[in-house]
Formats: structure tokens, C-alpha cells, sequence
């Protein structure tokens, strides 16, 4: 399969989507592509997700601007200079007549007074879009907007909360190139190889879908630290491989999948179990997503089906009940549950949790729960990531103050017995739908059985 | 081949060579990680070269004060509460001892009067450079250095053209992993594929060597567009596949080589002809390469083989070296024949042409020669690249103002013959020793014999 572009009456109708909602027009950027050694070698340019959102392409240092009128977009006309070196760029009137949008050039740039905004991730946009709306703006001050800033985020939020048929499209395609990815990763695992060999294998698999990855991949036998980034690790024989990989369309939607997996292909009886506890978790949680089920429900529902386990396994001593309420989860399980899934893989996370949380909620402060990234009442056409985990984490077992008043229920001896699972974490992408919910990475081999025989 | 680093020592005596040479202290920063599409999304972390070249390692927010009573590193201190995520990260005193440096918490950095610096690359780390020596920097300004800044830059140069021990084995290492992508991008080739599928499988290589891309791969079936970095075309069965891919050592040294196959494994005779012409061409500048050449010589003795190959070819009537300096070369050659290597693809491109012109010289304004990047008479221990090619560009060849006065000898019936030949380059890397020079990428199939047995 190769990435299908959204038609362009799809991002048409998302303007208009957005534009009834503003009480005021709005200006959004592009943003232009990072320097990485020197000024001509750069990283792949990405779109900002607002701009993307509405125009489905990664035009460098455009800014499109809505009105009530009509949207037009300020685009820089194509140098012909570049063209030897770039290849042939389309006109603004070829760009106008392909997007079904007013185009006009950059430099024509006129805002309105009283435009609304919303902040660029780096500083050159940022400058960029100062100058533009003359005001000051902070870089990736999405979680501080005020005022026609803070209309037009809350806008922009409820517009992108529910995926259109187009966007769950991408999400589709973006769960496919994953599910290829993890399934290349399994096979390409075996002991004595790296973290570098497993990891190759599964982004080679996005880069020949032709997409990206939505961030960086995480794919290590210290599945312990929650963002392991490093690749140098050998495979040894009685390691788990956890992988947080995902792709993400050309349109910039993303997929964003863990699975965790024996290098030889057999889980030992203690990391089976282990598995088995995070699976029961995952399927707690997924059996309670739905529409209006309000997702720090989702969270706990993980939280308790974890803790049950863990009882059963003899690692906690006590009620599971009492044991959740003094905070037992989060000792093994620190993260949240998930998040909302969309063109930016913590979505629309560059306004802080404005998008994740409903008015009038936010974070709570207890240990299982201050990670917690979403906690809306969940709808038709939202998706999310579902992903408990499993984790022995030093910071937390030898700190007799993360414990607090669990300590005494944790049996250490017994855990000691499972030194062979430093992290296990099974996470899909979940599409709220009107009756139920959706898992859009189904296709991805998950139950012992399944992932015993992918990877051998 | 596992990715080495180089001994502390190594950086130690580069810190030391080039503060003897400096009359003023000096402040260098290592930068920041680029956001991509939100705050806690972002680009890998690439530190800024000069802070690389004399560090080694990747350390966000740090830097390195040169004084001639010593060099202190100052470093973020490691954040307990991040320890979770990102894993475990040395003490500054660990730090201390494992790069044999003087480390301070960055939070204590006072510099002195009159230090001077070399411009960042982004506006983020040049803010932070700007507040830590009060006074204005422009982002990507290297090219505009004045005063102690200019003669930081010129003592930086003069320490960082000559590759000492460490860095050639670093330029080897990228050299090596670059040769193992360039074979595995042959070997996956086959018609009905994508450039992407290519393209994956040079990039599985680079990653499962534990390196990193040292550029955005150009992996096409349309060469003539010097820099396309598209990868959406199929591999047509009369296509040359032409990829310029590199790899870059966790420490930042860089590979950059060119090599342009047929999809099939058989050259078409026309493929044949033109990919002998670029061959001699770059025969040519490897047999000129050496100490004391002016690396002018070494483009024109390139541009000189191709114009008389392609007269050999009925491309071109006339006398090879009256054609040549009518600008024949520059027809279907308009790039320079290569650049500086190092820790940068473009070795130091962020100090504009000061890297690459000796003082004194300047960028020719004819065809052939003005984007030729590197005008230094070559000394032992400089690293260049030799990348001849033939391109057919619309842009030049359908302009009556490009070809000038060479257009009545272009042959265009016998150059319509060729349709199958869009664009050619061989690349490779090349270290100036003290008798003559040496190819780091020999390994890598060239020869059309070697080529056709790769693929197939």
C-alpha cells in the first residue's frame, strides 16, 4: 500500500469547519524546516499540525489566513533558481487550482487587525509570525494562549477532536505501515543482533511504505526507562524487546504502537506472566473505551486490572482494591493509559493540556495518575492510544517515598523472581466510534501465541 | 563494525591546538533539540559541530569555555526526575572523568569580557548564546563573523582542516557504513520497486550500524534534479537509480558518497557510454588530488574529461579544450566536483566560503565553476569528495541564455539518443595524505562490471 493523499474538499470543509466556529481571523504558519550542522542541511521539513490540518501539505514558510470570507493561503512563489536543484515547483496558481484555495504570495502578507494565532514550536517561526501580526508570541507557548489566541486554540480544539472521514483515512493508512513495521521487527529479532538491527528492520519498513516516523522509536531491552532513545544494546537470550514505533502519513497523521517480545521467540514462564498481567490490563481498558466514558475511568479500569494481576502473581500482598486506592499501580504502571491520537502523536499536545483535558479538569497529583495526558469524556470519531505497562524501575522500588505506604504490601522476594522483565508495555490505536470503539492496529500479533510465532 | 569513540585524549588535544591559538577566550555552544511538531516531540539532538569537534558527545545545553588557563564544560545538571524517562545520566562529575574535562553546572556560567563564539544554527541556542555573552548574534551567521568572532572562526579552520588521528578513523567508519548502504541499495534494487524501497534499505544499513544519516538521502530515478529528496517513483526497466547516502558516526564525522546503478543490473549501451564519461571525468580529478593542488584544478581537470568524453560521443562538436572554455563543461556538469568533508557533510559551510576559498580567493561567477564549494591549495590531512556528473536539466538545456555560446556545438539529435540517461554521479571521499591521496569508499562497487554484479 502507498500513502493516499485526502482529496482536497476534505481539508475545503475543515476550513469552513473551523472558520464558523471564529469570532475572530486567523493567521496560521507553516514554520520552516530546522537547520541541523550548518544552514543547507536541514531535517526533513514538517508542517505545524494546525497548518497541516487545513491544507494537508508541507509548504515551507507559508501562512494561511482565515476569514469569513474565505481562506486564502500566502505561499512563497517557486524561484526558478531552484528548480536545478529542487526540481520543478508548481505555481501559485497550479498550488491554488490543486488545493482548491485562494493562493497569493507570501509577501503579499496583509493581516487583519485583531487576527488571532496560535504559537509556532521554534523561534524562527515564531519571529515569522510576530512580525506578521506585529505582537509578541511565544515559541511553543501553546499552553499560555489568551484572548483571540485562546478562541481560536479552543476552536481548533473541538474542530480536531472529532476525525473526519479523511483524517480517520490517514490514521488507517498510518496503523497499516505500523502494524508492517512491528511485524518486520519481530522478524528480524534474534539474540546476539542490537537494539540498532531490531530497530533498522522496522523503520526501514516505514521508510518503504513511504512514510515517517511520528517520533523517535523506541525500541530497547530497557524498556525500563520509559523513553529509551539509545539503540547500542545487545540482544541477549532471556531479554525482552519492548518497540514504541510508529509511522506517520505524508499528510502527517500518525500510528503509535508498543509491543514487547522474547529475542528467542518464548517468553520464560515469569515474563509470560508478566505479559499476561499488562495484556489483562490492555483488555480491561479496552473493553471500557466508548463513547461518553470519561478516560480517566479507561486509565484506572487498566490500573485495577493490573494490580489484580500483580496480587495473583503473589508481587503485592493485600485487597486489589485497597491496594489501587493507596496508589499500587502507579508503582509498576507510572504512566498514564494513553492519549488522543490525530496528526501529531500527542494530539494537539503543542496546547498543553488544554486538548487532552476537559474544562474543568486537570491533572491529578497522585502518583498512577499524574501522567495521566487525556481525561475528556470520550466521542464518536476520537481515537486514542490504549497502553499499560509493566515496569521495574529503580527510581521508584528503592525510593521509599515514591512507595509510600505500599511498600509494606510489596513482596520482594517474590519480585525478584521476575528479574528477567524490565518493561513490558502493549499499547494500540483505539478510534472511538458511535457504538463502541474500534482498534485500528488490530492486525498488529499481540497475544502470546501470536507473538511467539512472529517472532520465530 | 560497531560504531568507536574516540579516546578523551583525542579531544583534549584539539581543545589545546586550538586555544593556542586563540588571543581571546572563547564560548562554544552545543544547542538544543528542534521541536518538531510539539514541545516534547523533537528531532534527534544533533550538537552544533565546533562544541562536537572538541567534546565528542551530543550534550544539549552545554558549553564549552576555552581560556588558555584551561577548558571548562558547562553542562546541565542531570535532572532526578527525568532519570524515569530518558534513563540514568552521568553526575557532573562523572562527566568530568570520563571526558577528562574541568564540569561545572551550566547554571554557573560567567564568561569573560571579550570572549568570542561562532554563530548557532538556530535561533534558540543563538538566544541562549547571545544572553550568555550579552551582546547581539545572528542564528546561521557564521558567513558574517567579525573581530574576535572572525578570528575564532579562521583559528577553528585552520585546527579542524587538518584531520588529526581520531578523526581519520572516525571518516573511516562513517566511510565503512556508508559502503555497507551503498551495496544493500544495489542489492535491493529491481524495477516495480519504489526509490523508497531503496531508500529503506540504505537506511536499515546506516541505522543497524548504530549511525545516523549524515544528510537527507537522495535515493531517485530522476538524478537530474541535483538535490531531490522525493522517494515516491517506481523503478522503471530503462531507469539508473542514482542515490547520494552517507552515514555519520555517533561522534558526527561524516560519509558522503554517490553511486548510480541501473535497476536492472544492465547498463543500456547508452547508460554505458555516458557513465564511462563520468567515470573518466572522476578519474581524472582522483589522479590530480594530492598535497600542494589547488582544488580548482582538480574541478577543471574533471570538467576537461567529461567535455572531451562527450565529444568522443558525438554530444559535443568541436575542440574538447576550446570547448571547455566556452563553458561546455558547466552544461551538463553545473555542480562543483566536490567539498571539504568532515564533521560536516560540507565541512564548516556554517562559516560560508571562509572554510572552503583560501584568502584571497572567491567563487568564480562562470557556469562550470560557481558552485564549486572548496578552493584550497590540498594539504595532508584534508578530507574532500570527488563527485563528477552529467545531468540533463530542462532548466539549462532549454535556455538559449545558460548554453551561451556552446549551444551550436550541442549535438541535440546525437544527446536525444541518450533519453535514457537523466542524471549520473560517482562520488567518493577522499583523504589527502603526505605523498598523493587515498579513497576511504575504494570499497564501493564503481566500475561497470562491479555495479552490474551488485544489483544482479
Amino acid at each position: 500500500m502507498w500513502p493516499k493523499n485526502s482529496p482536497p474538499q476534505a481539508f475545503r470543509a475543515r476550513r469552513e469547519r473551523l472558520t464558523a466556529k471564529l469570532a475572530e481571523p486567523a493567521l496560521l504558519a507553516s514554520g520552516f524546516a530546522r537547520p541541523r550542522n550548518f544552514p543547507n542541511n536541514r531535517f526533513p521539513f514538517r508542517a505545524e499540525s494546525h497548518f497541516l490540518y487545513l491544507i494537508g501539505r508541507h509548504i515551507e514558510g507559508a501562512g494561511l489566513l482565515l476569514r469569513p470570507e474565505g481562506a486564502v493561503l500566502y505561499a512563497p512563489a517557486p524561484d526558478p533558481a531552484e528548480a536545478m536543484w529542487t526540481g520543478p515547483a508548481p505555481s501559485l496558481d497550479a498550488l491554488a487550482k490543486e488545493l482548491e484555495i485562494e493562493v497569493r504570495s507570501v509577501d503579499d502578507l496583509a493581516v487583519p487587525a485583531g487576527t488571532a494565532t496560535l504559537p509556532a514550536q521554534d523561534l524562527e517561526t515564531t519571529v515569522w509570525l510576530a512580525e506578521a501580526l506585529d505582537r509578541d508570541l511565544e515559541a511553543g507557548g501553546g499552553a499560555d494562549v489568551e484572548g483571540a489566541d485562546l478562541r481560536l486554540a479552543e476552536a481548533m480544539i473541538e474542530t480536531r477532536l472529532s476525525h473526519d472521514e479523511a483524517a480517520v483515512a490517514q490514521l488507517r493508512q498510518a496503523a497499516e505501515a505500523t502494524a508492517d513495521a512491528h511485524v518486520a521487527g519481530m522478524a528480524a529479532t534474534e539474540p546476539g543482533l542490537r537494539e540498532a538491527d531490531v530497530r533498522a528492520a522496522m523503520e526501514a519498513r516505514i521508510i518503504a511504505s513511504g512514510m515517517t516516523c511520528s517520533y523517535g522509536s523506541i525500541v530497547t531491552v530497557h524498556g525500563e526507562v520509559l523513553h529509551n532513545e539509545t539503540h547500542t544494546h545487545r540482544l541477549g537470550e532471556r531479554d525482552l524487546v519492548l518497540a514504541d514505533v510508529g509511522a506517520e502519513t505524508p499528510e502527517g497523521w500518525a500510528g503509535d504502537v508498543t509491543r514487547t517480545w522474547p529475542t528467542t521467540g518464548r517468553f520464560s514462564s515469569t515474563q509470560r506472566a508478566l505479559y499476561e498481567a499488562v495484556l489483562s490490563a490492555q483488555r480491561a481498558a479496552l473493553e471500557r473505551v466508548g463513547p461518553g466514558v470519561r478516560y480517566l475511568d479507561v486509565h484506572r479500569a487498566a490500573g485495577h486490572a493490573l494490580v489484580a494481576a500483580l496480587v495473583e502473581l503473589g508481587i503485592f500482598r493485600g485487597d486489589p482494591e485497597d491496594l489501587y486506592a493507596r496508589g499500587a499501580a502507579g508503582v509498576f504502571f507510572p504512566h498514564g493509559v494513553g492519549h488522543l491520537l490525530g496528526l501529531d502523536v500527542h494530539d494537539m499536545e503543542d496546547l498543553g493540556d488544554r486538548a487532552g483535558y476537559a474544562a474543568g479538569r486537570s491533572r491529578a497529583e497522585s502518583r498512577g495518575d499524574r501522567f495521566l495526558r487525556l481525561d475528556r469524556d470520550l466521542a464518536p470519531g476520537m481515537a486514542v492510544t490504549i497502553e499499560p505497562g509493566f515496569y521495574q524501575i529503580r527510581q521508584i522500588l528503592e525510593n521509599a517515598e515514591e512507595l509510600g505506604d505500599v511498600a509494606d504490601a510489596l513482596n520482594t522476594a517474590e519480585l525478584a523472581r521476575f528479574a528477567d522483565v524490565r518493561g513490558i508495555r502493549i499499547e494500540d490505536d483505539v478510534l472511538i466510534t458511535e457504538t463502541g470503539s474500534e482498534v485500528l492496529t488490530a492486525a498488529i500479533p499481540k497475544t502470546i501465541a501470536e507473538v511467539e510465532a512472529a517472532v520465530r
